[in-house]
């Protein structure tokens, strides 16, 4: 073993440990890439490390190795999926997948996402639906963890949001932002490096502002009343219109109401029927050009477009390897040693 | 005259200023309806205090008092509206009657929105589609005035983004937020009353924080790159689908770059093909009340929802009047005496 490994190399072994634990090959595969994609752009939090906690869903019956995806209902430019407790890595590469084919159909298409688990990086999909020409707009629902505005406690979720475009044969640009200030993975890695984090991250238990990771129980949203209320859209949108209520189970304390489940809904909009593509990417390039232009601030080496930096950092682990920090390699190991599965 | 004006008679006034200058009784009604309609909640800064400015961009010959308006381009669950330099009153008031008359047909409906003027309150045009039964996503792009991430002049626009969803036949939720940190208004507000502004609201002309509104020429996105990323996407979907790209005319300094114009979308979800809507909002009600009942930080006497505050200031406003601050009025008077208009 290394603990620095090739994409390849640490999507096989990902995909092993998910066919031992019962999953299909092709659905191994798909967990696999989607958290292997993470770490290749730098984004951890949401990579491999999430494996052993995937793996206790599945002990407590939350996610599904075997689901029954299906289309549930389908409209002429919409479908809903019932997605069985599947892991998000499949339910939303097929929302991806179906809402282009009905925005190819009709101009825009939706693929509303019922009873999924863990979306992972939301920007993987809206990116694949990109990658097809399409603008694509998407947000996922969770379980409360962050403080509605005003509030003492936990109410919504930090529900990520998302939207991709197209550029031509190049990287699509993809934002993909949490409605939380800071993504609650740092606040937990500044806990555990024993660093402060910076006021307006997190309230204490009391609800005062606090700089200590440790006291930070209560994340805030990202500009108060504008991320709580997207927050809440995205419930409502995600859960609601499904009928798969989670943010008021949650705070009501329901029996099952901090199991893990996941909504999503993901919107495509097939630019060429509006445009033809050349023209789109000729102005997008030109959009590009005129801000990476501008005079910058102190400390700016450069303007960059959303995602840029996770592009790069893709290409460069992709030559170089992602390096595995020991104590997340610890706990992959013991999760392979269960399942008897042969470290790279 | 009085500074204290009921709703009918302010709208009234306003649209008989606007049929004095060109546009039919029709036209001038929905402008004076939306410009009204954000007074009534407490948003002056989108009410008639911009009729001056109207004026002035119609003289111009950037807003159109006679558009030929028409859907340009129409598929299974979309449309492109080329608005003719319109009101984005009477655009988006269309592009929302067409997104949800798509979305009944197909699941979900969109409506592009080509060249037209200031949009005023988005919230208006997704509340119109919420009350037909439609959850409603809409953002509205404008012309560069706030800095992308990392930059030192404008770049990208504070471009608005809105959602808003059913409650029953009661008032929607209506999320309405500008990508900026600070609504613009608001830093022109403090210059004009001698108040300084809080820190990371703007920066000046050298890229320094600053809380002297008079200095603060360089306002800041929302949360850095995503405020940034929000509303370049935003541009993307609504300007250059539509291929009329502002912010990269303004910034290359274009003939024409910094005329008034603006472009748009706005998706309609129609919620009933997928969930009974009694369900829909039995859900919603359900998850409004355990947010209230949330123990709360200090400061706060309540928990509210997305647009709650501005609805129930449109309740008091309706009985008690609107009142217009003196200087808002005089500038009214100058418009009105010009056109031979009667104030009320």
């Amino acid at each position: 073993m290394t603990d620095t490994l090739s994409a390849e190399d640490l999507a096989k072994f990902a995909a092993d440990i998910f066919i031992a634990r019962g999953f299909s090959a092709d659905h191994a595969a798909k967990i696999a890439e989607v958290l292997v994609w993470a770490d290749l752009r730098g984004a951890p939090s949401h990579g491999v490390q999430r494996i052993p906690r995937y793996i206790e869903i599945i002990d407590d019956g939350e996610m599904n190795t075997r689901p029954a995806i299906r289309v549930e209902k389908e409209l002429p430019a919409a479908v809903l999926i019932e997605a069985d407790r599947a892991p998000g890595q499949v339910s939303m590469r097929l929302a991806a997948a179906e809402a282009a084919r009905k925005a190819r159909a009709a101009g825009i298409g939706l693929a509303l996402v019922r009873r999924t688990t863990h979306t992972a990086a939301l920007g993987y999909y809206t990116r694949l639906a990109a990658l097809e020409g399409m603008a694509a707009i998407a947000g996922s629902a969770s379980w409360s963890n962050m403080v509605y505005h005003g509030a003492r406690e936990v109410g919504v979720a930090s529900n990520p949001f998302s939207i991709a475009i197209p550029h031509g044969k190049g990287e699509p640009l993809v934002l993909d932002m949490a409605t939380a200030v800071a993504a609650l993975g740092k606040i937990v890695h500044a806990a555990r490096s024993g660093k402060t984090i910076p006021e307006g991250w997190a309230l204490d238990d009391a609800g005062n502002p606090t700089t200590d990771p440790k006291k930070a129980t209560l994340p805030l949203a990202l500009g108060g009343p504008k991320g709580s209320g997207l927050s809440l859209m995205i419930e409502a949108i995600s859960s609601l219109i499904t009928a798969n209520a989670i943010i008021a189970d949650t705070i009501e304390g329901k029996p099952g109401g901090k199991a893990h489940r996941q909504n999503a809904f993901l919107i495509a909009i097939d630019i060429a029927q509006f445009r033809d593509l050349p023209g789109f990417e000729r102005d997008l390039t030109r959009m590009i050009a005129a801000l990476k232009a501008q005079p910058r601030q102190a400390g700016f080496e450069e303007i960059l477009m959303p995602g840029e930096r996770g592009a790069r950092e893709l290409e460069k682990r992709r030559k170089a390897g992602i390096a595995i920090p020991p104590a997340t390699w610890t706990e992959l190991m013991k999760v392979a040693d269960r399942f008897g599965v042969k470290a790279p």
